[in-house]
């Protein structure tokens, strides 16, 4: 410890040139303080370094945001760097009453209903990987979209106000893994398929996986107006039951193709208690599986030009369609690969697998001169035609145990994550060469880097996503949290800054981008409906409140602003059909309402200028209180009414 | 900056005793790493120190955890402290799937079951005062509980394994704000009304407020050997329709009382479109409200003695009964009080009255030596004994605009929040004496203290909860998070240390306990079912999964373990019962599984030892993909399956 004192002090003498400034009175300054301070928290010199990379001042923003799936919790959780504050989970999937979202507004239910399968209610989801859209292959800030695995479904969350739009789902598909992924300028959204099963949700036996079951990749057209993916523009390509997996678009020469993995050509499925192999051992067979080159922009002709079936309401490209209009190429790829990722530049493709210790290098130019002069080594079961491996690869990079996701930085690097060996290994894309391993924490699974995904990574940082935190944390058991570890990589060698527990859901993978390109609005123009971004269609007007019975029910329009709801006082009869219409009249930064009414599981969240409409059945009698969820002023607690809801037969006995 | 830079470097170097000691080789050292990161992030001198006090390194563990409600999430947050990392989100009031609670396993079903209200699911909460479990005024980190505002329900969560294990609610209130306080050895745990209602769900007009509208305060009987609150050893005493506010339990010398704040001595009740005044102003006339002295034990003898009427299935001790009883007093208070907090030995009752520069010092020998004489200066309207007010106090400290809430420290202060000045006030106990201020961040609420609500507090920390962030944070607006400022107060100045964010739910109030009390087990015994902590009904035997056909429908007995589900397929036929019982065979610290099965609303977290029931019919039709969700090892993607659920009819056509 006295040695790291030393150590840490000399550095911070020479860091200003030297001793010889130094009065006695700047010797005798704060430093018992600061050494108390080292001592009593046994800080070392390297804990001091991360420490002030890390610690982000009262008031000062982060330079970026990290925007990481909540995993099975069915929400985004939403990260600044380098401070590694969680500053919200964003409420898309699930249901969450603190945001108001699904708890009585009429909006954000018709959101959660977008989300019905089987016209049933799905009220969470499996997120895994976040998309933030892309103009030209850069991320603009603009929306970000996340896929449900559990239940293939995938959702549009607009960051004008951190507000979920849209789920769609598509009914063709069970499951999904490989989603979402944008193309550059987020024409589609992408959504690959995993567990396969019959297209459309029809049943088959298991035992038919080969010829009923399929997996398919869903191209979902993005109307950036709108801010909408429009179902109708939509379409899909039917895959083979092989499992695919995680997936990237191609960008710059690349662009307009799309690549995705697969980890079950094997066409295992499982079957323990009747005679089969374990689906583990049965899809780890082959020493290659195959990755999937598909021509979208191509494939988008077809599907305009008409040469697709219907299924569930979506177009559908058939496999032989795909086949025969040379949309759908294979190629080898070593077994149980997870991440397929674009280069910057769009040059060449990296694929991990984690059963073998390379990364290989796909050259898209080489794929591309083999695709154009028909060369194929040969056929899949299906037909569908495969490139020779060594013919499409510039080479591989001998990394380590458990390669599974890489990310780039602005100098040439790659970066993989090992998710055998708990470590992060960098390498030179060129030379295909390792440069540097950093151990991290157990089990890591995908990386993020800033701008990672992009034509344009930044090199900055890295968050390493890692799926156990055992010990690492004063613990919360036997549930605990996962561990983010934030990597500073701007340096010649990569440095461990900080270690962020994730109080909720398991985020799978997470994009980064520069706090610059966020702008969301603070407040929203007057009587907004959050749920659309546009004005509501019951116009409440400040002076003009009012109760009104009309055929359909009772209306109230009212409005809240500190500290007070008018009407205060709302009087209905058991059974009535009640349509409230809540304003917030702030148009103060922050001067957020909550509205909760009691015992009907009604819970609003107002922010300034908003407006929700709720719609419900007074089917209780009772005196039932109503009040500002959110601490809006000195007087918060008054800002309270009632909702008398009169029993419709004979009064009960009083007491 | 440069002058920080010297200064800084000045410190350092007297903390090691001069410049002598250093070398050219020390001070070429680390030096311009660490400048460049001072120059390059802007540091003060001050933020160094702010660093140095917070950052835990990896693997170190935080030396308390705060308990905070997460206010209309209806959850609890878990935060470590000093390094402000949020560990986890306690699933309690609102279903949560990541943590598989109400999300298709018939343990949380039952739990969240106990919360209906009227026979209807609530499936969210505001809340707002977890308490934690004390032994002798001290906590002693087995449980914590927390109450839902909206709904008047409380909970209770066993701190072994950060799970939620009842929830209950007394159908005899509407809604509750004095709640959850416990007294010293969590006999009963404290529930306050709020917004007074017909006692048991009657209705009756509002006009009729004053004659039939109540509040209540409920006892609820903790049982710590089955971790459970006794309804039936519970009960409730009447209390006039004051809109009774905060709470506390005495301690030592004035153990066996309670004390409740009220905020409308006035009765209004709103009615701005009935010609009456907004309660706002309404509740504000009087100069004084009642602070409630409640003597708990005789209450108790009381009750058991059987002088109660049974509301709603809870003992009542009716107003008069109480009046009669002499359990009840009043005092009066400076107006629109919001925290009544009792002194860590015990001897008095410090409030602080939003509207009112003073917080009061009230005296409990002088109380109690008044209601022991019988010298009452008065009775409320309702006929209860009211002291006076100069008689019962010791004194008042005048501390600045909008006092809202007391701490303590080990030293005689107390930590006041200015609510109005955006402050936080240090003052003496002993000389009523303000001491120190700082200034906190916009709105400040509730504060915590280390240990702060015992009998012993720590004195080390504060945490202040301040509501609105504004521009504090990168914006994620318009909804932007709380902001939680960790202060040091163990020297003479107060320190402000961090900013924390508070990204899901408004946290009103929290406890800080020493991590060392905390000690929650890393796996569960074999075949436990987690939400009621004993083993499963249904127990899975290692080599024994299978599937039954049995009167009642299809039961499977099903394993998992890394990284396979026995069986892994499942046949049944439209419109069949369907049990599953899940057990996780893994006994290793953060092996956890997850259970997702497509289209039908599942999702479970197997932990460790886990045992899980879903119950359910398979109304759909199908082929739907079953697999594990957590991260659990390198053929995680693999550790699927298929639930097959054949149609009923003639099997649908084949395309």
């Amino acid at each position: 410890m006295r040695l790291e004192m030393l150590v840490m002090a000399g550095a911070l003498a020479g860091a200003v040139g030297g001793c010889k400034a130094e009065g006695p009175k700047a010797r005798g300054g704060a430093s018992p303080a600061l050494e108390q301070l080292m001592k009593a928290r046994n800080l070392t010199e390297a804990n001091v370094k991360a420490a002030l990379a890390t610690y982000t001042p009262s008031g000062r923003h982060d330079e970026y945001y990290l925007f990481g799936s909540g995993g099975q919790s069915g929400q985004v959780v939403v990260i600044g760097l380098p401070s590694m504050r969680i500053l919200k989970y964003i409420a898309v999937f699930t249901p969450e009453p603190w945001q108001g979202y699904g708890y009585g507004d009429t909006g954000s239910k018709k959101v959660l209903e977008g989300g019905r399968k089987r016209d049933k209610d799905i009220t969470w989801a499996d997120t895994h990987h976040p998309a933030l859209s892309e103009t030209n292959g850069d991320y603009d800030g603009q929306y970000l979209f996340i896929n449900d695995k559990a239940n293939a479904r995938i959702a549009v969350v607009d960051l004008k106000d951190f507000s979920t739009r849209q789920i769609v789902s598509s009914n063709i598909i069970e499951s999904n893994h490989g989603s979402t992924f944008v193309t550059p300028n987020t024409e589609y959204v992408i959504e690959g398929s995993q567990y396969p099963a019959p297209l459309g949700g029809e049943y088959a036996d298991v035992k038919q996986f080969k010829e009923k079951y399929r997996g398919a990749v869903i191209l979902w057209k993005f109307d950036r107006a709108q801010g909408r993916i429009d179902r109708a523009k939509s379409f899909a390509i039917e895959l083979p039951p092989y499992m695919q997996d995680l997936a990237d678009a191609g960008k710059k020469v690349s662009d307009g193709y799309l690549f995705l993995n697969s980890i079950d050509t094997e066409l295992a499925y499982g079957g323990d208690m009747e005679g089969n192999v374990p689906l583990e051992s049965g899809a780890s067979k082959n020493d290659m599986d195959y990755l999937h080159v598909i021509n979208w922009r191509k494939a988008e002709q077809v599907a305009n030009a008409g040469k697709t079936r219907v299924i569930a309401g979506l177009r559908v490209i058939t496999l032989q369609t795909a086949i025969d209009e040379k949309l759908l190429t294979f190629i080898p790829e070593s077994k149980s690969p997870h991440g397929v990722d674009v280069t910057p530049d769009g040059t060449e493709m990296v694929v991990a697998g984690k059963l073998d210790t390379h990364a290989t290098v796909y050259s898209f130019s080489k794929i591309k001169a083999l695709i154009d002069a028909g060369k194929y080594e040969t056929k899949d079961p299906y037909g569908v035609p495969v490139l020779s491996f060594k013919d499409s690869i510039r080479g591989q990079a001998d990394l380590g145990l458990g390669p599974l996701h890489s990310q780039f930085d602005n100098k040439g690097n790659v970066y993989t994550s090992l998710f055998l060996e708990s470590a992060i290994v960098k390498w030179s894309l060129k030379d295909l060469k390792v440069i540097e391993k950093v151990p991290c924490h157990y089990n890591v699974g995908h990386l993020a880097a800033a701008e990672g995904d992009t034509v344009d990574p930044d090199g900055k940082y890295l968050v390493a996503m890692n799926k156990w935190a055992l010990d690492r944390f004063a613990p919360v058991g036997p549930l605990e949290p996962q561990n983010f570890q934030l990597i500073d990589i701007s340096g010649d060698r990569m440095q461990v800054l900080y270690d962020l527990p994730i109080p909720l859901g398991e985020p799978h993978y997470a994009q980064i981008v520069k706090a610059d390109k966020i702008h969301p609005i603070d407040i929203y123009p007057p009587d907004t409906d959050a749920s659309t971004g546009a004005k509501s269609e019951f116009p409440v007007d400040d002076g003009k409140e009012r109760i009104e019975r009309k055929p359909d029910g009772v209306h109230i329009y009212m409005s809240a602003v500190r500290s007070h709801f008018t009407p205060d006082i709302i009087r209905v009869t058991e059974g009535d059909h009640v349509h409230l219409h809540i304003r917030s009249l702030e148009q103060a930064q922050d001067a957020t309402h909550g509205f909760a009414l009691d015992s009907y599981n009604i819970s609003l969240s107002l922010e300034p200028g908003e407006h929700d409409d709720v719609d419900f059945i007074a089917d209780r009698a009772g005196v039932f209180p109503m009040y500002c969820t959110e601490f809006c002023s000195a007087l918060h607690l008054e800002m309270a009414g009632y909702f008398l809801v009169e029993p419709k037969g004979p009064k009960t006995a009083e007491r």
